[in-house]
């Protein structure tokens, strides 16, 4: 994807977090990076005219679908213009002259520590320290003076306080990786897109759900992801979450006005290029 | 529910966490409490002889579906047996004969802290320190001696240690739930089930999913949630999760046996009673 220089991107993180990685993935080392501490303060930041775009993790394959980004996005005028994935891999960090040998207490997200855990089952000498952040507590380490101390983190946190990587990839799990979307207010007229989202609310009422799909199914439009919630407030009312492959806009639009007429608060979320490397996916269209 | 007297329960967290109060609110008093680290050392727990069921949440309002604990069902022989909702709420919590004005350094898991934002933006002052977990940071202040510090967890944790609350509900977002499932070897013949979940794979072809839900729609069976997640290892295949409102066995069984032509690797993860008190639910069965 191409922006302008200097476009100012918000995520939700410290400097080197996954997002910041994410973010120059999908729009280049040229941006100008927002970062902020919450998910709330990075999508307030367009509104409050200091952000172009937002990068937000929307889904992660072990922790879920992200909702606070979903209902941010779904509240506010932005649009989804690209998606990239990337895997979380976990490094160790810490400051260089250190050997692995000299590490004794390791500081991250309790999160990263929790994933890391055969990682500390084989050396369980070491101290745990939780911190607030992963790229935070690479920074920490890099500040202080004690060759003891290391962190875990991604690999740019490691890049962006001048740290050395003493193992990477100690992540228990094999495939752990985090969807993002560039979200900004102008929807993009973009070549290529093939892969659409949106989202509609249904009354609960039995078959709602299958009447509201039909209109994909008969024209053979692939569903990629479906997930349901209930709205807050609105008892047993759903709204409902769709990815789309798209092959052909004309048909797309077709059954999207067909389920218009069947259901409520219908909003495209966006209409993009697919991340090319989905976890799982094929590599046939690199 | 009721279940033998002493039956050990494992759940994931510290004493005091709201995985506790789940296992309290669905199993009662009378159990006994194993607590693990990990999500997966919980679901070990029963393998290993040392738990009879296992309570764990599934999804949370803000956070989304807890795709390790899913996972770990699927991977499991454990049956859902029951489910409760429970409201998320954090309280200040301090060492008995403090006062909210001495409360200077405030500590919890990450993922607290960040849902009392507005809290500590009206309290500048302090200064917040991460913790491996919200109700571990309750025993570690109720341990330690310093009355400016207090922890932020929920007011089952206060009981356990002996803290006092000095304000209740600091959450920013006030729809904060949990839904928990109780799991154990032995399905239930549950009197009063009237909610069924289940997992299957589809080929990802055009259509699948609207020829796999036909069999509920036409019986008109609800649909409480679905879900879908790519199935690792195999591309375009896709896993869904449901949840079914069941009002008749005997028509749910027949739409599950006409769901098993169509679908693959179809496992009933389990039919029990629905929580009486879904966020958003009206109280008509209470």
């Amino acid at each position: 994807m191409k922006v302008e220089k200097n476009a100012r991107v918000a995520f939700q993180g410290e400097r080197g977090a996954f997002s910041e990685e994410a973010a120059v993935e999908l729009l280049g080392e040229e941006i100008v990076l927002v970062p902020r501490p919450t998910f709330d303060a990075t999508f307030a930041a367009v509104g409050e005219g200091l952000a172009d775009y937002v990068v937000t993790p929307i889904e992660n394959t072990l922790a879920g679908s992200i909702h606070r980004a979903f209902d941010l996005l779904v509240g506010s005028e932005l649009n989804i213009i690209g998606e990239v994935v990337i895997p979380i891999g976990m490094n160790l960090i810490a400051q260089p002259g250190t050997t692995f040998e000299r590490v004794a207490v390791v500081e991250s997200h309790p999160m990263a520590l929790a994933q890391c855990e055969r990682f500390f089952s084989a050396n369980p000498r070491w101290k745990k320290v939780v911190a607030e952040d992963t790229a935070g507590s690479v920074r920490h380490v890099l500040q202080g003076s004690d060759p003891s101390r290391a962190a875990i983190a991604g690999r740019r946190a490691a890049q962006i306080y001048g740290g050395v990587i003493l193992r990477e990839h100690i992540e228990d799990a094999p495939e752990n990786y985090t969807r993002f979307w560039c979200l900004s207010r102008a929807s993009n007229g973009m070549e290529g897109a093939n892969k659409l989202s949106l989202v509609f609310q249904l009354a609960h009422v039995p078959g709602a759900l299958l009447q509201a799909l039909e209109p994909f199914g008969r024209r053979s439009i692939n569903l990629m992801k479906i997930e349901s919630r209930p709205v807050h407030g609105r008892p047993w009312e759903y709204r409902f979450y769709l990815d789309l492959q798209v092959s052909s806009n004309k048909e797309a639009m077709e059954a999207i006005a067909e389920l218009g007429q069947r259901a409520v608060n219908l909003r495209i979320l966006g209409l993009y290029r697919a991340a090319e490397t989905i976890p799982g996916k094929q590599t046939g269209n690199s």
